[in-house]
């Protein structure tokens, strides 16, 4: 694995170098066939959170979120990993109350709020955080409802449960390949495997789908709602809005990020070896300027490439640069 | 850099490797010479926090230590990269008052405490952190207790203050090598740089030094309150209570680790190249576990050396595992 890889970001401070993250990359056409790639497009990855939008597509196409009423608010929920901010806990809230579900039909577990706001007022009210808090919490809301819709049992993240079968199909059907196998995801649901390439193939296809088709459907939420998918201070967040919403970009845990791009019909994926989320962020972000969809002195592209590190007093101490392959 | 790094530790999620960390890592014994290696030992490195025993030793060669009584609870704190908890920030503030000194004297700069107690009471409190509870405050509290033994001027974190100026001589005298040059480390400090052999041989000879010596004074101290050095649930501090106190083990930002081990008159740094914390304590648990000093199988080890990995429900999804190569 480590052979193959690429260097991709760099980490300076002072005169030296002091680490770097290598990793694989690539981007694919409506086709499924690759443009360009660094590393190994063949490597066996997970793509984490970065999965959501074809785990969502199920949702769409068994007609359970147009029977229960769903909108784009819900859709980009569906698609994100959020920082329990008000916005993205309210909403997930009342999506369970009106499905007639609850906080305990989850099954995602409790996650302190990356929000910080969110996060100081449960410690000042001496309050534990929820499952609603957990990032993955509207995914999860987006199960229970096609779960209901298919009038299966409440155990909705087991592998063999109707809501993962219907999963696994999608991501089989998204990426063109089999999938060699899955692990269990941070938020308990399956995360099925797949090479690199068919994470870009797949972003491809969502980029390429017709204007009535789901894949469209969920991208365009994500782009109209760039809040919902993330939030304040977070790159998926920041840099969607820096595109104006033209390219969907989705994080994943363990370094993950890909994207989609409706305009030029082209998909992204990338994965950084160490999980290192600094280092993803930096590549996806390079490989959105090479693509002509980011601009590279947009001050939310300056936070992510090339971005000055400071230290604890504001000091400039050092950069994380996209490395020169990228460029 | 890359390129002669080798594999240090593994992430692995269901049946697939996820994540892999390479790095370096270097023995020496107490001559300065190599007795094992990893990687390329001559990498240029920054040891961050993991020179924080050689920062201190012009403390005590000054004679500043012992001019203000200090104990093994400020040594050991001189050398702590702390939680910010009551046990570090009140001892730190004690030391500064029985100084003349104050916060405001401190140039760390301010830092949320790691420890959730002290964190949580400080939200609740609506303050902000202030520079004590930053996490190399110890460090700096023996650099004001040197610049004013030594008469000098308030800037003490400025490179050609005499405080600094003794650090680097210090730290060429450990290393065995006239340092490349320097960076600005989190809490405004200079860094000095050096290979990672001269960061082992330095670590061998605080090993190897007579009983008398002040490199033996603050390993002792480092042992004797590993409370103060790191904080709980740390790696530092759990290691070397599980240790029994018989080595010293001092992590740094940007996944350093170095040990000291005076029974065995060994010194060990390691650095992985991308930053990755988990990975170094991973490695340097597997390294004290070949060198016959931690016990495979104590609850601590555990924790860091093919540690399960639990999701947020608990529920075992992988492992971190330290490479064959170090086993």
């Amino acid at each position: 694995m480590m052979s193959t890889a690429t260097t991709l970001a760099e980490i300076w401070r002072g005169p030296f170098l002091e680490s770097v993250h290598a990793g694989h990359a690539v981007i694919c056409d409506a086709s499924g066939e690759i443009v360009e790639a660094w590393g190994d497009p063949q490597a066996v990855v997970y793509p984490r959170s970065s999965s959501k939008m074809i785990q969502a597509l199920p949702l769409l196409t068994s007609g359970a979120a147009d029977a229960a009423r769903l909108t784009d608010e819900h859709l980009a929920l569906a698609c994100a990993s959020h920082n329990g901010a008000e916005i993205h806990t309210q909403r997930v809230d009342r999506w369970l109350k009106d499905a007639g579900l609850g906080e305990s039909d989850l099954r995602c577990g409790p996650q302190e709020p990356a929000d910080i706001p969110a996060r100081d007022a449960l410690i000042r009210a001496h309050e534990s955080p929820c499952q609603i808090h957990n990032n993955c919490s509207g995914k999860h809301a987006g199960f229970l409802t096609l779960g209901k819709h298919l009038g299966a049992g409440p155990e909705y993240i087991d592998p063999d449960h109707p809501v993962q079968a219907a999963c696994l199909e999608a991501f089989e059907e998204a990426t063109g390949e089999t999938s060699p196998g899955w692990g269990i995801d941070g938020c308990s649901a399956p995360n099925y495997a797949s090479s690199l390439q068919g994470m870009a193939r797949a972003m491809a296809r969502f980029a390429a789908a017709p204007a009535d088709a789901p894949e469209t459907r969920l991208h365009e939420a994500m782009r109209a709602h760039p809040d919902l998918v993330a939030g304040e201070g977070r790159a998926c967040t920041e840099l969607m809005r820096a595109m104006d919403g033209k390219v969907a970009i989705k994080t994943g845990a363990e370094a993950f990020f890909v994207a989609i791009l409706p305009e030029q019909k082209l998909g992204v994926a990338l994965k950084i070896l160490d999980g290192g989320t600094r280092a993803a962020e930096c590549a996806i972000a390079a490989i959105l300027v090479r693509l002509g969809v980011l601009d590279a002195e947009h001050p939310a592209t300056r936070k992510y490439l090339d971005a000055t590190l400071r230290n604890r007093r504001g000091i400039d101490v050092g950069s994380i640069r996209a490395a020169d392959a990228l460029r």
